[in-house]
């Protein structure tokens, strides 16, 4: 494959077009499995106005369907929503062959395990990208701010397939970080997502700043952030506990920020509440440890979830 | 002050109104102090359409301030909502002799303590509605189910005022109960109100059935109750075990209730939250028991409840 690997992207929403646009200025063949924005993106493309300079991604092929692909992907990169309504394997398994690596860009914790087990012979890689960026419309995307990428060989260790994408991404000027417990790294990053997406839409539709500015908003932010580490430590894939403070006092200091589950919550779209809460809370039960704002958030974001779906 | 004692109501929301109202048919003198409906009150009385029987309640006085008594009231029933910017003592203190009982027909728990304070000669009596009754209009109230009313000397024991009280309202044909400790049973209704009242705020506007409905909810309606339970053993006033399964099961069998903190919220008022939830959580801490699920509604709810004022 050498450093122009075949590439597909599934789901072209804002997360997964901006990285494998990147992989695509990098010399990757990056072609793209859209639903509703086919027709677009098969005749223009995607237009990526990005703060690191604007770019235009034209896939090699734009598919409907995995199947359409004539040839044999050495990645398949994920970057749906992670939602019970949308079955992963199902989607990509026409495009899986023996040497494709399968790399989930999507938030939450506990995502990959039905994926390995349902590729059990491929090499699954967990991609966490904090970045912030959204689609404007149809292939039209808009990178606000920031954009680094973690990347890691699940569930641990390093590979060739990820050496290759963290080239590329950062040829392509991406701050790409490999890390080898990639577990880890998405409990990390679930500091930070498990207090504030619920809370912004659990609080009434609330920027960081607003809920940060409340001081018993702010202690139960803390607390949730105390329990995922807490669980990382327990599980065996401890996060360090001065993650706490920092992304206390630098979520303080970023603009106030609308979280994309508040984004998802006020277009009627499905929430992420597996993934950022549920998933946590039944990996908690599995290892006897106690969680309670966890749960807690996760009873009310559930209800919420549920009547905001079914007002639709 | 034989059978008929001088009795002076503070507050005429739809509670309120319904008691004293009650109390002036079985024989009682009762003024009130009206603030808002001055005018309709003072004018007309005040009109109960109730499933017991339909009534008028006529007050001997209505005024604007309780300064205007003229004579020394053996009761002064205080059924104000328990809000931060509502000075009760100040409120009260002209129309407090020294044979005054104070009676607090509002909802919560450690809401005596100030008043005790403030008036440490006189007697406290704690009193627990458990009814629905909702003021329609000015001088309208509609008395819609229950009734029982729970009442007992502050912080325990027995009195005359109390008997009193009881005698008066049971001859009215309300269901009356002493109870000789009162902080318990003020426990005790918190184990409904702490999470029915703040979850179907934040779970958006949701009633019983739809909170119970939803199994994550359930369980942490459960768990809320659980706190409650532990908070009153852990401060020597136990509420027994078996209330928690009994609130639950009582409540699955009614017919779908809209909380009365979800009126308030739905119409802009300020809700209860340091009586139902605020209160509580100082106790814990400073009694240094962990209650974790109640800190967690306390801080959404905090939230909610500063924006919606705020957006009045």
């Amino acid at each position: 494959m050498a450093d122009n690997p075949q590439i597909i992207l599934v789901g072209t929403g804002a997360v997964g077009s901006f990285y494998a646009g990147k992989l695509s200025q990098a010399g990757a063949r990056v072609s793209v499995v859209c639903r509703s924005d086919y027709d677009i993106v098969s005749r223009n493309g995607i237009n990526i106005g990005s703060v690191w300079g604007d770019f235009h991604f034209m896939p090699e092929m734009v598919m409907r369907n995995i199947a359409e692909y004539n040839g044999e992907a050495d990645y398949v990169i994920v970057a749906t929503k992670v939602l019970p309504g949308i079955d992963v394997p199902g989607i990509i398994k026409a495009g899986i062959s023996p040497k494709t690596s399968i790399m989930l860009l999507q938030n939450g914790v506990d995502i990959e395990g039905n994926i390995a087990a349902a590729f059990p012979k491929n090499e699954i890689i967990g991609g966490l990208a904090f970045i912030c960026v959204s689609r404007s419309d149809y292939g039209e995307v808009v990178h606000q701010d920031f954009g680094r990428i973690v990347i890691g060989r699940y569930p641990s260790g390093e590979s060739e397939k990820v050496d290759l994408i963290s080239k590329l991404l950062i040829r392509a000027g991406v701050p790409c970080e490999k890390d080898r417990d990639v577990i880890a790294a998405r409990w990390k990053k679930l500091v930070w997502n498990a207090p504030f997406n619920p809370i912004s839409v659990i609080g009434g539709g609330v920027n960081t700043q607003e809920m940060l500015g409340a001081e018993p908003v702010y202690n139960l932010v803390k607390k949730v952030m105390e329990e995922v580490v807490l669980l990382s430590e327990k599980t065996g894939h401890p996060v360090p506990r001065d993650v706490i403070q920092k992304n206390l006092d630098d979520t303080l200091v970023m603009k106030p920020y609308k979280t994309s589950m508040l984004l998802d919550y006020e277009n009627r779209r499905p929430m992420e509440v597996d993934a950022i809460l549920g998933n946590a809370l039944k990996i908690a039960r599995d290892a006897g440890v106690s969680v309670p704002c966890i749960e807690c958030l996760y009873g009310i974001l559930y209800l919420l979830n549920k009547q905001n779906i079914s007002r639709k």
